[in-house]
């Protein structure tokens, strides 16, 4: 089933580890509150658990906004080498779509960062420049 | 630069870890030789990195393909409850994008598969089959 625009409420898990930075028209855009690499996850507002599950506008619509936040990544971050982008979800099913920017000197380069504990907080400064940055182009 | 279809070579990692199913129209398409899990592997025939340095037939057609393997591990694997599907590339640069069929019953459920060492290798005889059961889907 889609869901109404105010029926989206996003899962307990993400909205404890993340940020909501903005809307874009398909995803909520989260950045994980673990500053040891640019880590962002859109999070479209559907109850479907697979990218395979949205019908054809839907995935339109998820790709443009993987393409926005991977090129800005990539411009953001120049020392971003590799982007990792994943819709995992075994541990929370809401469907969610990382987009993290990673660099042989990042902090668990080449493993993965899913299943890694070490992270380090934002600032409240911080977070405020990058939704600043992010409201630019999403807006 | 894209890369006419006879320059494409598959990366000698991708090679020694998979067998090699078939083609589709933008990839080739690998089966990790690892029968705890239904794990392919779609590689564009692209010498770009990232997804959104694709152009948008080629991103077109990824997102098809990936409909298409997605719903073909949907289908014959009942036992599979979440699909994982990720571009990730930190250890093999060429572009490919994992379609991984996890339940939680399986080797490493909740943990994602990369990084995990465990294995367990097809026979012939299994390979043989997935890759006629494929080539039906994907002729």
């Amino acid at each position: 089933m889609d869901l109404k625009p105010n029926d989206f409420i996003l899962d307990s898990r993400l909205a404890a580890d993340c940020f909501i930075l903005g809307k874009l028209d398909l995803s909520v855009l989260l950045l994980m509150n673990n500053q040891l690499v640019p880590w962002f996850i859109l999070v479209p507002q559907t109850d479907r658990k697979e990218i395979c599950e949205l019908n054809q506008n839907q995935q339109t619509a998820l790709l443009k906004e993987i393409n926005i936040i991977s090129n800005f990544v990539k411009s953001e971050y120049p020392q971003v080498s590799k982007l990792n982008v994943a819709a995992i979800g075994n541990m929370v099913s809401q469907m969610h779509i990382h987009i993290v920017g990673r660099n042989p000197a990042d902090y668990c380069w080449p493993n993965v960062v899913w299943g890694n504990q070490q992270k380090e907080a934002y600032h409240e400064s911080e977070v405020a420049v990058i939704t600043q940055k992010i409201r630019g182009i999403i807006a």
